[in-house]
C-alpha cells in the first residue's frame, strides 16, 4: 500500500470553496449557550461570507446574537471543512439587501422570503478555516488564519 | 408528486440504532466552552452509551469535563440524528474496563490502546435523541426523552 498523499494548501482551498459554493450546500452549525447547540442549516457563500437563514427565535440565532460566534462543519466526517466564524450582520428577511437574499435563494434550495415572518439572514465572516480528510492530512489543515487564506 | 411519508417512531429508532452501531461510525461532537467547539470523532455504541476516545488535553475533552454535556450529530445533514448527551464516565485508555475498550476497538477502525498515553474514553449517556430527514419529518423527530426511547 502506498501512503496517501496529503493535498497541498491550494488544493484544499479549492475543495473548500467548492463545498461552500455547491448548490443546496448545508453546514452543521455549532453555537454555545449554556450547552452546545448543533443543527444542520442551508448556507450560501456570498462575497466571502457564509450566509444562513433561520428563525430569529431559534436557539442557534439566539446563541449567535449573544456570543457572536459559531463553528461550522461542511462535508463528511472524513472530508472535513471546519470554519470558525464571527457574526458580522443580521438582516430581517423582509428587509434584507436584495442582492444578499437573491444570492441565498439562488444557491440554496429555498427562499426564506417565502416564509418571511420571523426569519433572519445571519452573515458569518470566516476567521479560521481548516480542511482535512484523515490523519495523514492533519498537518497543514489550517488554510485560513485571521480571515486570510494562507494561499 | 407524492408527498414523502414521514417515518414512524419505531422506524426512526431502528435507523438511529443502525447509525450508532455501524462499523467505523463517526459523529460530529459539539461542546461548549467560551466558544462552541465541533470536531468529528469515531464512536462506539456500548450498552446504550456512546463512547468516544480522544486526547485528555483536547478542547472537546476539556469542555466535556467542565460542562458535562455534548451534542452529537450522526448521519448527513438531510438524514439527521442528534443526541444530547451527559458525560457519565471517564477512563484513561490504559486503565479502561477491558470490555469497554474491546467493544470500542471492535466497532471503530482504531484501537486507542495502541496510542495509549494521554488518551481517554468518555462515556456519554444519551438524554434526548432526535431523528429526521427533511421538513416533512420535523414533527415526531424526538425519539428519546429523558433517557427513554419513546417506542
Amino acid at each position: 500500500m502506498t501512503a496517501p498523499q496529503p493535498r497541498r494548501a491550494a488544493e484544499r482551498k479549492a475543495d473548500t470553496l467548492a463545498k461552500l459554493m455547491a448548490p443546496a450546500a448545508d453546514a452543521w452549525v455549532a453555537t454555545a449557550g449554556e450547552r452546545a447547540h448543533l443543527v444542520p442549516l442551508s448556507i450560501a457563500w456570498v462575497d466571502g461570507r457564509i450566509v444562513i437563514a433561520l428563525e430569529a427565535r431559534s436557539v442557534t440565532a439566539r446563541n449567535l446574537s449573544a456570543s457572536g460566534t459559531a463553528r461550522l462543519a461542511l462535508g463528511g466526517t472524513r472530508d472535513v471543512v471546519l470554519a470558525d466564524t464571527t457574526l458580522v450582520a443580521t438582516h430581517e428577511v423582509t428587509h434584507a439587501p436584495p442582492d444578499l437574499a437573491d444570492a441565498y435563494a439562488a444557491q440554496s434550495d429555498w427562499d426564506p422570503r417565502a416564509d418571511a415572518a420571523g426569519y433572519v439572514f445571519l452573515v458569518l465572516r470566516p476567521d479560521r478555516v481548516q480542511a482535512w480528510t484523515e490523519v495523514h492530512e492533519l498537518a497543514g489543515r489550517t488554510i485560513m488564519r485571521s480571515g486570510e487564506w494562507v494561499v
